[in-house]
């Protein structure tokens, strides 16, 4: 396939009439071929109006018609695997184990949604029967269900071409729901982008829905980004990336005539408690696990463990082994020139805070970024709020406390985190309620010994956290959960039976479970 | 019971350091006994405070607990209904039928609330078990559920002095999830809202809970209700109440360094479709509805029908058979002053739009409001957007149109609702699809040959709507459903059986449905 450089409007191509760029090959530095064309606020006023027209009808659709989209999708993709692979490599200098896995997940991610909507009791379905002799006054035939929210707008993520980008898990979640999609490209993998975003045209297409269920728009900057986020027909809001990029978007949408919600993953510097039975048992293990989970991806991850608190025997052979086992690795490519340098940038400045000495340090040079391992006091760690400021990279700090009586004061202080993690021996555990308790509050997910890379994608996964991990710490970006984000609930009262969607009809004829009159039932009523 | 005049900051009585203010009996507009203090920001800084330190154990206490609570503050304020009816009929004009049952449905709530949380489900518990042998990496043990957010303040509304007032459905849903509660006391009725006060204050320490999961704000200004949105330690808002206020609150919320969700109940005008066969076939009943429907409580609640759309044979008797009934409605005390007067200018300004003709009338003087029918044609209403300002209050404008093929362009036409009805035969439903469609797009709960006023208090009710209706068009402020207001998805990965919330632990000690590998269950895994 031939790129061709251009938005998809619905079944279209853009008019590209806004600016044009290149990607760039991280690697090498070298402008990768094909030119890519910017939309102006016309294809987006295009792309929005032809998703309300597809809203009327695809967000009434059944569960099997969007998950036929979805298996469509994930064909389509898998079709064009031998293509992806290498423009992703390119664009992105992500090796190709990790753009095949990445691939894997994103069909596995729609498949997963097709199932979940194919089944159908995602929608919480609810009928309270009527009550016509019900003193004082008779009680209604009510039944209510979650329906989709309407067009949505989705960001692709930089560090994720293909989960979180333009058929990922946002865009997974809302056609799931019943959501039409207008997806804004990032602009380091506009290629990539292309190619997925033409296999999902292909599927809507093939599935002969309407056109406006899905439309990808290009820009090289951020004004179409913040129109689309303005635009009354845009009903939410899914984005992955940096705190300032998602809370820029929160504003815009708070501020509209009628506010939209906004799910933006942002910001998380993932603690790791290493309590003191562990340090001492295990300490040399749990220093590898770090290292690995450190510099896997060359620290792109949303849950890369940034910051450490360690304490007690055996603290400072784990310090040093970090920072041996951090210090052996290679620098690697990072995603692109922005991010290396936010990395540059991020570990400079921890190495010049008062009392932060660095003890591991990897060269890092153009897209090139190698480790950094800080180390630092608990004092200084909670007089500092620089200190956990997200260095996004392979970067980590780890925090010698005097005991652990110290890590209660430094989980109170921490910001909400997408993860926290918690290492310790069966005896460190039992006396670790309250930071364990207290980690629930601050986290969306708390691990217990392991490391918070890798993020399974299943029905009890929470990828979100308080802010400013995420914008909304309730919802999920990740796994079943994060279709609730596109969704609202709508009630009829004394709908003919025949006017009810399937899911409430009496007959049940979708045999989901439905709570009738407050009890779990797949039954008729 | 003598009342008092203060704020109840946890188990003691506030400083009463604000302005003070007497409540007024708006049907004679004599100042009613006892001066209440409103408090400072310090006070509110103390009630957060102690809610914050509460919310560490209230936030994770059992079902059971929280049950025990609920039924306690039900017990309580059954116990002081001789006490509440005469003090809230004196400070709201509501007769005294209807402060019974609004204390019977306040009670019912917090009893159905302590119902749902004491058998468990609601928390949608779901398990992932580990898979240590699967190919590429091992899939972690996860768990997961819904946790309470933290505390959560709540805007007492005019129009329910008890039933979403200090005990009503936002404290009962968040108390029910665990969050401590912060009311602040609407400063029309603060004697009701004292006495109810004092009774959740008595029974959160009947059952022996932190202090600070209850506290009680006067307030004569809007100062301190701004204050407690912004204060860092309130997690969420709860309010019913006008546009504007809700409007105020959501820009605050939005704009704090951690932004929080504001749960607000707003606006709505509740328009009413009448299909052509139907208003033949029995238009005089249907107008005989919509007197009742609109000068219901004075037209005093939010889902009061103030928009109604018709056509066909028999739409000018249906119209003369409104006037009529509504015409014949003695005027009656509306709540306040504030209220009466926004309603009177709301009539003035209906009376005097262009192409409005105001076919009933009655007079208002004070705090005296009699209902007002207006009508006006179909072309008006699309071209005048102040015909769709909600009037608050007996109002309601009929709108003629020429075929119901105009209802298609008119439904078009308006903001979010928390209601829609449509009122047809058989045949009319049958070709109604696409309106029913577009208003289910529209409204939080949409009704067939039925009114919108009386919402009934059950798992399937949406009480909410797109904005303006609510803040957050995908939740409910009545019924079960409002308790997921207050939560957020928390999961735990290789966490020691022990250690988990009992809701999650293998042997399901608490006999909850679970969804276990995708499955529903209530079986220990």
């Amino acid at each position: 396939m031939k790129l061709e450089g251009y938005s998809i409007i619905g079944s279209q191509r853009g008019a590209g009439a806004g600016g044009t760029w290149q990607a760039k090959n991280p690697a090498t530095g070298e402008e990768l071929e094909t030119v890519f064309h910017g939309e102006n606020e016309e294809g987006v006023n295009q792309a929005v109006a032809l998703a309300e027209e597809a809203f009327a009808t695809f967000g009434e659709a059944e569960g099997k018609v969007r998950a036929e989209l979805l298996r469509a999708i994930a064909e389509e993709i898998d079709a064009v695997e031998e293509e992806i692979v290498p423009r992703m490599m390119a664009e992105s200098a992500l090796p190709e184990p990790r753009c095949r896995g990445e691939k894997g997940r994103t069909v596995g991610q729609l498949r997963m949604f097709a199932d979940l909507v194919e089944e159908g009791s995602w929608v919480d379905a609810r009928i309270d029967l009527a009550q016509p002799d019900r003193a004082p006054i008779p009680k209604p035939d009510l039944r209510s269900m979650q329906r989709s929210i309407g067009p949505v707008a989705v960001f692709c993520a930089s560090n994720f071409p293909l989960a979180f980008s333009v058929a990922g898990g946002d865009t997974a979640s809302a056609l799931a729901a019943g959501c039409p999609v207008i997806v804004r490209a990032h602009s380091a993998h506009p290629g990539t982008a292309e190619i997925v975003g033409k296999a999902v045209q292909a599927a809507v297409a093939k599935c002969g829905l309407p056109e406006g269920v899905f439309s990808l728009i290009f820009d090289d900057g951020i004004e179409l980004g913040t129109a689309l986020a303005k635009h009354p027909g845009i009903k939410a809001i899914g984005f992955t990336g940096s705190r300032a990029g998602g809370r820029a978007l929160m504003d815009v949408a708070a501020a509209r005539e009628v506010p939209i919600p906004v799910y933006a993953e942002m910001s998380s510097i993932n603690p790791i408690f290493v309590l003191p039975g562990a340090m001492a048992e295990r300490g040399a293990q749990i220093a590898e696990g770090l290292v690995g989970s450190v510099s896997l991806g060359v620290g792109q991850f949303c849950t890369s463990p940034g910051l450490v608190f360690t304490t007690g025997e055996g603290s400072d052979d784990f310090a040093a082994k970090v920072a041996e086992g951090l210090g052996a690795v290679a620098p690697a490519t990072m995603l692109h020139e922005g991010i290396a340098k936010n990395y540059c940038n991020g570990v400079s400045k921890m190495s010049s805070q008062e009392g932060v000495e660095q003890i591991a340090s990897v060269d890092s040079s153009g897209c090139q970024a190698g480790p950094a391992v800080f180390q630092t006091k608990v004092s200084e760690f909670l007089s500092n709020e620089n200190l956990s400021a997200e260095v996004f990279g392979p970067a980590t700090l780890l925090v010698n406390c005097d005991s652990d009586v110290d890590y209660l004061a430094a989980a109170e202080s921490l910001e909400g985190q997408l993860t926290a993690s918690v290492h310790g021996t069966e005896e460190d555990l039992k006396a670790a309620g309250p930071l364990l308790s207290l980690l629930s509050r601050r986290a969306g997910r708390l691990i217990v010994n392991g490391f918070p890379t890798g993020v399974d994608v299943c029905p009890s996964m929470v990828h979100g956290g308080p802010y400013p991990a995420t914008s909304d710490g309730s919802s999920s970006s990740v796994g079943t959960r994060a279709i609730g984000r596109f969704t609202r609930s709508v009630s009829w009262q004394g709908m003919p039976e025949h006017l009810l969607p399937a899911e409430l009809q009496s007959s049940n004829p979708l045999g989901i479970w439905r709570l009738v009159d407050g009890q779990l039932s797949k039954e008729p009523v």
